[in-house]
């Protein structure tokens, strides 16, 4: 049985080319429930204005796309990178999103090691920052495949081991939250990059159980992909087994919005309204 | 400190271009100790034929590729698969290889969980044919980019609860096997594939005392990558960390080959002597 569509959020680069404000009227117009935006859709009136926009459009906001990208090689660039997060988090405030998503980044020839240390240094030093502001951090493991450039954390497990770590909690006087918990830094689970890894229904069921599973996100796997970056699949375009999943997320308890992030040149190309109208359908059939 | 030029072994696959003839006699005069043979460098008097070319070099033989690619969509590709993996096991032994390395398959839109299935019955119904023959099978974790066309078993994790499972062992009358031991079913580690994984270390120490360190590969992960199958780097082309993994394998007790495996229309597209003395000065480098 498929979620409500209710349920459903669509990221601002599933259709890329869309203003927000074009995005977040024709995503509720289609009877979408809720939109994460990314920074590069923010208006020109910025955060706030982005946040009205959604309002008015009656959406609500599951997630800010996307923080993170600790690493660096000089310690210049490494603060540029807190500032920025920070800057980050207040903008995921401003917009009602209950979340930043952390891409925590790499740089190609710096040992993993020395990424991870740099990674968990961010996170700590941000983390006050996001509890004033009441945001969650939710990091999203990548696919190995983009170990060396854009995340050196790589799966469900080694998200948890980090995210426990850190045991803070947010207030959460309006339960904005629900169910997935007010624990300040999670997961946020991409099956895209996750639907690989043969510990992942044990993973999903334990960081449930830990409230760490604070996002979800959906798209397929083609077996043969143009690009590494930009041919991802809708939902029943790949082999991802997405409506399995979800019933794994749904039993550890995920009672948040499924976020439909489809990163395609292809569908880029498209017409965004018949796109649009092809996510909706993909959703009700997955 | 590298290893000597005596532990090097090279797959005839590195070298595409070169018949195995021309692949033995060039490895041996530039030094290198061993040879892995693949199936496609077979020359036309088979593998008895491709054991006296590389005996006559005075080559070690590292290992055979390669089975494996045990899922399939119907009963008869699936015996077919069985055949072909007994076939492969009978010429691993005609070359002279102690093992033939698998790559475990994966069917696009096969359930994992199935193919996963699959591949374990398919690991015990070849079993007793690879005991008999005296030839060990080293399961190879693929990179998880892989996951949906090439193999299920994605992991350093994975393949050793695989391994584990199986715990045969092949009579070794000539100490063939060394310090990596008799297990019939055994991993083989190729950094290409495993590097980003954060429980890498771990692994390989835990395989090294289970005795089920079969084999290791080496060459290199870039960036950007032209193609998903056949731009490798390498070693010390790309960002692996291959000279500290290395010293992971070696801490762990194996004694082996480590096994030069790079995929490059890049430098296929070369002159392959050129190349070969390229792959050398990496070795005494890296």
């Amino acid at each position: 049985m498929p979620l409500p569509l209710a349920r459903c959020a669509i990221h601002t680069m599933t259709t890329k080319p869309w203003s927000l404000a074009q995005a977040a009227e024709a995503y509720a117009h289609a009877g979408v429930g809720g939109i994460t935006v990314w920074r590069q859709h923010l208006p020109a009136g910025g955060a706030a204005e982005a946040g009205r926009i959604v309002r008015a459009a009656g959406l609500g906001v599951a997630a800010y796309c996307r923080g993170g990208f600790f690493p660096a090689a000089d310690a210049g660039k490494r603060q540029a990178a807190l500032d920025d997060n920070r800057r980050c988090i207040d903008e995921a405030a401003a917009v009602g999103a209950p979340q930043v998503v952390l891409v925590c980044g790499a740089v190609p020839g710096m040992p993993l090691a020395e990424a991870r240390a740099q990674i968990r240094d961010g996170l700590a030093a941000v983390l006050d920052h996001a509890c004033s502001a009441g945001i969650r951090l939710a990091i999203e493991p990548l696919h190995p495949l983009y170990a060396a450039d854009r995340s050196a954390v790589s799966t469900m497990a080694q998200a948890r081991r980090i995210a426990e770590s850190f045991t803070r909690e947010l207030p959460d006087p309006l339960g904005r939250f629900g169910a997935a918990g007010r624990r300040a830094v999670g997961i946020a689970c991409d099956v895209y990059h996750v639907w690989w890894d043969d510990t992942l229904a044990e993973e999903i069921t334990l960081a449930g159980r830990l409230g760490l599973l604070h996002g979800f996100h959906v798209c397929d796997w083609k077996a043969e992909q143009a690009s590494m970056l930009n041919d991802r699949g809708l939902m029943g375009e790949g082999c991802i087994d997405v409506a399995g999943i979800r019933r794994q997320v749904e039993a550890a308890g995920f009672t948040g919005y499924a976020e439909v992030e489809v990163f395609s040149d292809r569908h880029w190309a498209r017409d965004q309204q018949q796109w649009l109208g092809d996510i909706v359908r993909a959703w009700e059939r997955v």
